[in-house]
């Protein structure tokens, strides 16, 4: 019906205009036709399969078996935060004895890592924020800035017997990490250093675990070497709380109290007062000290070698963003299963029918819901050049971006999800609240999203600048249907940007970078338009898939983008006025067709039935 | 310095044109000018008075005298549901006895009622949502729906000695309210009304202060008269409790569980089996019953009768909306104040500078703030059409839209406040994060927003069509300074989309009509964008008013509003390419001019200190 309408109100809203509108009856990816009206089942395993990606399906199998099985993760509405907290704790331990992950994932199976957050996060963030800070940044330090010595840690961890934090947030530097002001100062006379947090402003804060159940945490501190010199932040261990959890001498620690969500980890905030430990705490993979206080790095500079500390945990950015994946996963499930069974209006009286149903309903969840299976495609391709030892130069960039972008989505999608099932959705049990209020930080931990997006926009400035040949207009309606000729044009929008950009920051002093962020946020999101969609393509080419609906989704997505930026495309002339009023036609169309298959598409997560209320909020809402 | 890149940008981004752009140094209000560059003092007492509304700041300061002087309105993070719940009755019977508000306001002294609410939402919405339902939903239906003989309702809820609950959502009747299923049989032999909820669809639920203090309410049912004819759903007064607040026999009561939000109010579900009323608690004011059956409406449908009966409660959009507004504006203070004080990042490692500073900061706060203040002051004038006795016919459609708008638009706000406050936003002590979980169902209850946005296009849709030569387009940037010609601009918008949705509609099918909600909702967008100005304008032409900087204020939220909906501005020619790319730099010229007075405009909106988080946070980060 709405195909129909494209070619009427293209006349109708440009009646000078003998737009010759195609009968388009097919998307057009690399040289496959994928229809557009034939009617087809899912098969769902197989969609499973491809939506889990192929070689990771069997893991997170067991993962969701272990969710199954495992009474302690039970539905956490209305647990008291002091008790939220402890369920957590032995949650985690639970996870460790499943033998599902290990300390070292975080180097060597760092896929696998992704996906028991991605699977877990079904279930609780809590629990996936617990896990994060004990694995991937404790553990992760002591794996990626340790070295032999260390290795101690290593079993600690994995068997969770200690619980890790990781105390790099001071009060008064969260995104300016460089700026730290706990200091590590090296004695020669004990062989120790001596971390020491004077002034407020120094004290650790945020620092999950510490609130309550960690031994251990690794601190990030300014080496001071004897002569006085500061050689800028490194990594130390330090233990924090004895085998009884009596915090040691030294420490002082502080609850940093009720949260907006994530009340099942314990937040706190932690003062180092002339706290000694030995030389050999220091994480030496890239400086050490020796014992008469002599300092060495592989790097010429302090700001070289904290950047080289840093690097490695840019993978933390992908495991907050596979809880974001997992959240969003969720809540268009719940909402969309809420949407088949609820019945409001209908043509008379006396007919009410499902709100699926209504086009508007649709768009609000379908949109949403090919964005996330997009987003998802792009992270298991990050996972994997993660894992790989020749990393491009762009995983840094694209951690960064796909974290602020996924994360910001969530939120957006969890709160249409919420509103989308009225009042149930309110209802603590119904489980949208839930995520809502414990994902919401995802925006802004891990790196805040609006310095994460300036620093992709930084990467892109450093970047040669493409030949203004390769500008590609839209005049015809067909193109909207060809994925390829849609990642044409992303690629002239984004070199426009660019090239706007370099323009407007100019010689790139504080002052004028910071004027032009409201334009390099939208360089970002380009940008990163452009490489998730060449990699949604890919992924819908590879032999093995299952083209049905995988090639509508990624067109939706596609198209939902180019809406998102119109005013762009049309004051930049990449599209003509009548291909743009015809866009919505086509969302719409597209809308209305994943609809019809949408309950097999939520199938297709396999979200265990523990994750989601009952049956179509069905009994939820009788109850 | 934006003003100097404005011309800039123009010719690089388009070198073939040769714009010549003006040296503009004002903005443009009906005849007079306004100057961008002067420096001023905001006198916070004027602007304060401004901002209240002139003849309700007196009552506001009272409403704020009693926050102040009222000891039980206390912090509420951290209490418990159930303990939360009583401490809320108790401010309401605390309101009460204050003398602030009455039973009759809601047909007396609108206005009032409305300013009761938007200064108590500064403290906290459950307090609000508690008084909402008892005194504009139970005590709405006796003043306006009944007559002499249900007087006796009046003081009870003035003194708030019997709390009012308003039964009219059921399990499966939401948005749909007309599908209503619970009946109310007459039964002529005893003179009495049967209330019967027998199916689980009937059950009435959500029913605010069901779940635990009610001794009162009104239900919507279906008026059965012996002969079995429906005449449609009507008012009836049901004691649901006695003077022990023991349930009566036939009702069943179910608190609706933990929620999202609003856990101080004590939500329940109502059953009624074969509930026996007096025939007086009819509410009688548009159609009654004699002793022997015989049933009489002063309108000739069911329907009709319906919606004379709806029609008064137009009134509780505006409240609904007052606690968005209130939301909005102490988070925004809350993140403002935030913002001057958080150092973080600078133009060298030694030299950090207040967020504050930063261009992206300042548009993230400054245009939700702006946005703010130009719907209050429509808020204001709604307020003074609904008192007056001749309402115009807008004000249902008006009521509906703001009420789906603002409630939007303070969750988003909420949204951004939390993020731009980052962690500490997270923490429940600096409240955003107690106003978003509490006034996220604002756009839910009292009208689902979707559904409302359909009113406000069904309305459009029932008006005459404008003629074609009023479309004015814009080509010379002057035009961004001039209000009035801004206002053109979206009149022309308006008659526009309008004219597109009534060719897409068609002839107004259930089908057709729902295919159109996509373009409906941004039709009614555009509408309430254009009186919304229409009025912002009226109110700064006012000879009373201080232009600075609330000139300055309207423009950067009518900008903001353009830059929303740029593409279709763009694709229907009504701006330029080249003025299109203009506006982001006028608006980062606003913000920053509008930032600087930031902690002035804030200060005018006199928030009772108790309802903030302690000065800039300062005490709060570090305690």
């Amino acid at each position: 019906m709405y195909r129909e309408r494209i070619l009427q109100i293209s006349k109708h809203l440009n009646p000078s205009n003998g737009l010759e509108g195609p009968k388009i009856n097919s998307i057009v990816v690399g040289n496959k036709q994928v229809a557009l009206d034939t009617d087809f089942k899912i098969d769902v395993q197989r969609l499973k399969l491809e939506l889990d990606s192929p070689q990771l399906s069997a893991y997170k199998d067991q993962v969701r078996e272990f969710i199954k099985n495992e009474p302690l993760l039970k539905s956490p509405v209305g647990i008291p935060p002091d008790q939220y907290k402890e369920l957590v704790l032995q949650q985690l331990v639970k996870v460790a004895q499943s033998g599902l992950v290990k300390c070292t994932d975080v180097r060597d199976r760092i896929a696998h890592f992704c996906s028991a957050v991605e699977i877990l996060g079904l279930y609780n963030n809590n629990l996936c924020t617990k896990m994060f800070v004990h694995y991937s940044l404790f553990g992760g330090t002591v794996t990626l800035l340790g070295t032999e010595r260390h290795e101690k840690y290593i079993d600690m961890v994995t068997n969770a017997t200690h619980v890790g934090c990781f105390s790099m947030t001071e009060i008064g530097h969260g995104s300016n990490v460089r700026g730290l002001e706990t200091t590590a100062k090296y004695d020669v006379k004990t062989q120790e250093f001596v971390i020491h947090s004077p002034t407020l402003s120094s004290h650790k804060f945020w620092i999950g675990g510490a609130g309550l159940h960690g031994r251990l945490t690794s601190v990030f501190a300014r080496l001071i070497t004897p002569d006085g010199v500061d050689h800028g932040v490194h990594c130390f261990v330090v233990p924090i709380r004895d085998e009884h959890l009596k915090v040691l001498p030294g420490i002082t620690i502080t609850d940093c109290g009720l949260k907006h969500g994530l009340n099942g980890v314990d937040n706190g905030k932690l003062q180092f007062t002339h706290v000694r430990i030995p030389r050999e705490n220091l994480l030496n993979k890239t400086a050490d000290i020796s014992p008469d206080g002599i300092y060495k790095s592989q790097y010429a500079t302090p700001i070289k070698n904290f950047a080289a500390t840093m690097a490695p945990f840019i993978g933390g950015r992908l495991y907050v963003t596979k809880s974001s994946a997992a959240a969003s996963r969720v809540c268009l499930a719940i909402a969309i299963r809420f949407a088949h069974y609820r019945k409001q209006f209908g043509p008379s009286d006396n007919q009410e029918l499902p709100i699926i149903t209504l086009p508007q309903h649709q768009r609000r969840l379908m949109v949403p819901l090919a964005r996330t299976i997009v987003y998802d495609f792009f992270l298991h391709s990050l996972e994997n050049q993660l894992q790989s030892k020749n990393a491009p130069n762009t995983i840094h960039p694209h951690c960064s971006g796909i974290k602020a972008m996924y994360s910001w989505h969530s939120i957006s999608t969890m709160q249409v999800c919420r509103e989308a099932c009225g009042g149930q959705g309110f209802r603590s049990d119904n489980l949208i609240a839930e995520f809502k209020a414990d994902c919401d930080v995802n925006s802004t931990y891990e790196g805040d999203n609006t310095v994460l997006v300036q620093q992709v926009a930084k990467y892109l400035l450093s970047q040669k600048s493409s030949s203004k040949d390769n500008i590609k207009k839209f005049d015809q309606i067909q193109q909207l249907y060809n994925l390829n000729e849609l990642l044409v044009l992303f690629k002239s929008r984004e070199q426009l940007k660019i090239e706007e950009l370099k323009g407007l920051v100019g010689k790139n002093s504080y002052q004028s970078f910071n004027d032009a962020v409201p334009w390099a946020v939208r360089t970002t999101f380009a940008y990163m338009d452009r490489v998730i969609l060449e990699c949604a393509i890919q992924r819908v080419q590879a032999p093995r898939v299952y083209l049905h609906p995988l090639a509508h989704i990624v067109l939706l997505d596609t198209l939902g983008r180019i809406e998102d930026d119109l005013a762009f495309f049309l004051s930049h002339q990449l599209i003509t006025p009548e291909i743009a009023n015809c866009i919505p036609f086509v969302i719409m169309d597209l809308c209305k067709f994943i609809t019809s298959h949408s309950l097999d598409i939520i199938k297709s997560f396999d979200i265990p039935a523990k994750c989601l209320p009952s049956e179509s909020l069905t009994d939820n809402i009788y109850n």
